[in-house]
């Protein structure tokens, strides 16, 4: 097996996308949950950009001690001279140098030649070499610089001591067949290119960067600059996630990475999180759909055999949950599965009429939840429990101190109560609590509006969790407040139903 | 230039997924922006699995002429009766029928034989071409099946009357090269592979999807299975936009697509909102980022030429923004083309002055807009506008009129109002505008919870549209009612302050 380092720049690359701002806080949570996966280099900032990302890269190198601490600097004095000094606490460090190798970047950016463009990289080179031991160069647009050029500089920055060369496919152009061949090149004509790390760096503008990496990878770099859940500039750069879980699906490419794969789901919540950047349903590996099944042909064929339609196994990323979902596309197979799980034991003709009913509701439900089935299951069944909301009156505001009133109606019975809170749902829900005195903590909680307007009515979504398990409610009102309340007692239907 | 057909698959593999189903109105929609679109055959449903589905696929027969509409069945008599039955009124039409060829497939969910599998293949090809002139055959997790089983299946299947072949890597599972070669090994091992059109469709289960399509393309196959937005079964098909805005950029490749570029971004938006499928930031070509550039050293080059950083021009697919985000990582370049944008010309003095104090607004609020920087550039005008919210009163619930009261600051005189809504926000808002007295229209309206607990603070975020412009606003408070007033306020407040 060889080993590939990982080079993750979720706080350098990631960090200076839009919106994306970490206080130091949060950067070292994220720096420290990159170190317990096992990254072998953590880009921690670009010190010279301003005080606060400076201050940042001084607080990493403080809080984490296993990966290398690297800081970015542009071919200047003054870049590299501050990067040093944010990296002084590092116990181990690199600086990361580079400047623009293509003729765009050359003739418009910078206004200059190829000649004084090889000479700054040298003249940095060094420098940064007199400060630390370890010293990587980047040639920015690699993507776009002719080989023969790209080349000469990767000679040349080598000799004078970079012990990484970084090949950027900085605007995200590279086929993987062009990356590859390109990496292949600099092997064929660069000297002393075996006294370093040739490393990728790769962006996902025409949604290649995992396959140009893997190109890098093939045609022989050994660390990739890579994100967690692949964000970045613009379209973001190659996922670490995707390389590393491509690269343990295929053991035949004998590369070995390190990671603790399993840490991988809690650190691409955490980024998800604090960078406030959503990760898509449908993002390979951690895309909350990633290991769903849904199709009833799938699901059929997950029962059978789980190889059948899944390559990851999913705790192997760290996800702990049931990848079939039960929708209008689910067989009778699923179902049954389902309904076993649940403790429900049917016979196939039961099985049949449940399964019409299942498919009338899903078609109304899209998607049906455990609670749903067994209510089909039962449905004779008269004594199941359900709280119902009555009255409900909340007032809030400035300078109020929030507080609601609220009736609910449970087997025949109505209680009512009131409370104060924090706000006019807190006080409903505090209201609520002393009349269903169960420990239930709210987890997920957002509003949406469902068309325009102000008058429009408010989605609610909300997770409750109850004896440890996560339960699913959903409320629709044009009054937000009454739509929150709804759907919190939505949710305590669901564990209220599995009581009976 | 030779012709790729774009087959879209957004209303079957996508639609399949958990919370994307769609009525069939909605289907129409989409189906008419693919039309639109100028993709070459729509995928419009699996008839068999529901009786919504084999109505929507009348509906979208009816609906669309341009393109082959295609329905979808197993190897079963049955199946590909309703997929005739459905496509009765459809200009073009194609039965799309396949049945798993991998030996996991085989053993475990058919618990068959090669021999078996090959038997149905072609009697189920034999029976469609009874019914339909076009059929397409898919071999079902061909990813993992051996290529000579493959080849014989796939000759047989031309030789039984199939006019496309479909090669799925059904569980994402192929690294490029693989699947480049497989589709190599069938042009080479299948004699009459040219009498039909061999067809790619790629999950992105390792983030390959499209790399993947590409390699089949490059190998011969001159048909796609794509999806708007990558959506579909677990993490989803190779994404329309990337592969044809691919195809664009690399001219070498000599692929035409004959899609009309510019109506992926809209397109992108509706299959986004109505199968409420969030499309993530960084997601390639049509992501909210996408051509967004942030870090200070690219819009330095951005703004020196657009070329530098940017290989789409965002007009090529319907996008229309400025594309330069001021944030802490903005250079002096990037403020002062926004100030000149603005109509502000300041000397570089000036401009020195006004940097810093951006620099320190920059650092505290991740994002500044235009009219930030309007108020830095015009720090000593006290003259500007400013709303404030002195007192709030909202009262609502089930059983209750919602109404609120309202007092507002406005250039050092005060204004009460009250009035009744649908819900406490919408009580609010009526009586504000009985204050403000401006046509403004509330757009996006959403609110989160930050941590846990109903006690949290809800964040909300709101885009509230004035004279044909959206102004954001966002406000933060434990009162989810407080929170969305402050955010509309926030919003009135950007718009006069640019009305001094």
């Amino acid at each position: 097996m060889d080993k590939l380092f990982i080079f993750d720049t979720t706080l350098r690359d990631g960090e200076q996308v839009p919106g994306c701002q970490l206080n130091k806080i949060e950067k070292i949570q994220i720096a420290r949950a990159l170190e317990n996966m096992g990254v072998d280099v953590i880009e921690a900032g670009f010190p010279v950009s301003s005080p606060e990302d400076f201050a940042s890269v001084v607080a990493i190198s403080k809080a984490v001690s296993q990966p290398i601490i690297c800081a970015l600097a542009r071919c200047t004095k003054n870049d590299i001279e501050l990067a040093a000094q944010s990296l002084q606490y590092a116990k181990n460090k690199r600086i990361h140098t580079g400047i623009g190798t293509s003729d765009e970047h050359i003739k418009y950016k910078f206004h200059s030649t190829k000649e004084e463009i090889l000479e700054r990289a040298i003249e940095a080179t060094h420098f940064a070499k007199k400060l630390v031991e370890d010293v990587e160069f980047y040639c920015e647009d690699a993507g776009r610089t002719d080989n023969e050029f790209l080349a000469i500089v990767v000679e040349a920055v080598i000799k004078a001591g970079a012990t990484v060369v970084n090949i950027p496919d900085t605007t995200g152009y590279c086929l993987p067949q062009q990356y590859g061949e390109k990496i292949s090149y600099l092997f064929n004509n660069v000297p002393n290119i075996h006294k370093a790390i040739v490393s990728t760096h790769c962006h996902n503008d025409l949604g290649l960067a995992t396959a140009n990496t893997l190109a890098g990878i093939a045609n022989g770099a050994r660390q990739i600059d890579v994100t967690i859940n692949g964000i970045g500039e613009r379209a973001g750069n190659a996922a670490l996630e995707e390389i590393v879980m491509l690269l343990k699906c295929h053991g035949e490419l004998a590369i070995d990475t390190g990671i603790d794969t399993r840490k991988i789901a809690a650190a691409s919540r955490l980024v998800s999180n604090l960078m406030n950047m959503p990760i898509q349903p449908n993002k390979a590996i951690v895309g909350r759909n990633a290991f769903t099944h849904s199709s009833g042909i799938h699901q059929d064929g997950i029962l059978k055999n789980p190889h059948s339609y899944q390559i990851i196994n999913p705790k192997d990323v760290g996800i702990d949950t049931d990848t079939i979902l039960l929708t209008a596309r689910s067989g009778h197979a699923a179902l049954k599965h389902r309904l076993n799980l649940l403790g429900v034991e049917i016979d196939a003709e039961q099985l049949d009429t449940i399964y019409q009913d299942f498919l009338v509701l899903a078609d109304k439900k899209r998607v049906v939840l455990d609670e749903d089935i067994l209510i089909l299951a039962r449905q004779k069944n008269t004594s199941i429990k359900s709280l119902k909301l009555e009255y409900l009156q909340a007032t809030s505001g400035l300078g109020i101190t929030p507080s609601a009133t609220i009736r609910l109606a449970l087997e025949g019975k109505t209680y009512e109560a009131s409370a104060q809170g924090n706000g006019p749902v807190d006080a409903a829900i505090k209201a609520l609590k002393t009349i269903v005195q169960k420990k239930m903590l709210l987890h997920e909680f957002t509003i949406q509006s469902m068309n325009r307007g102000s008058d429009d009515t408010g989605k609610v979504h909300m997770q409750v969790e109850y004896e440890g398990r996560l339960f699913y409610g959903f409320g629709a009102n044009t009054d937000i407040v009454t739509a929150s309340v709804e759907a919190y007692i939505d949710a305590i239907n669901k564990f209220l139903s599995r009581e009976v």
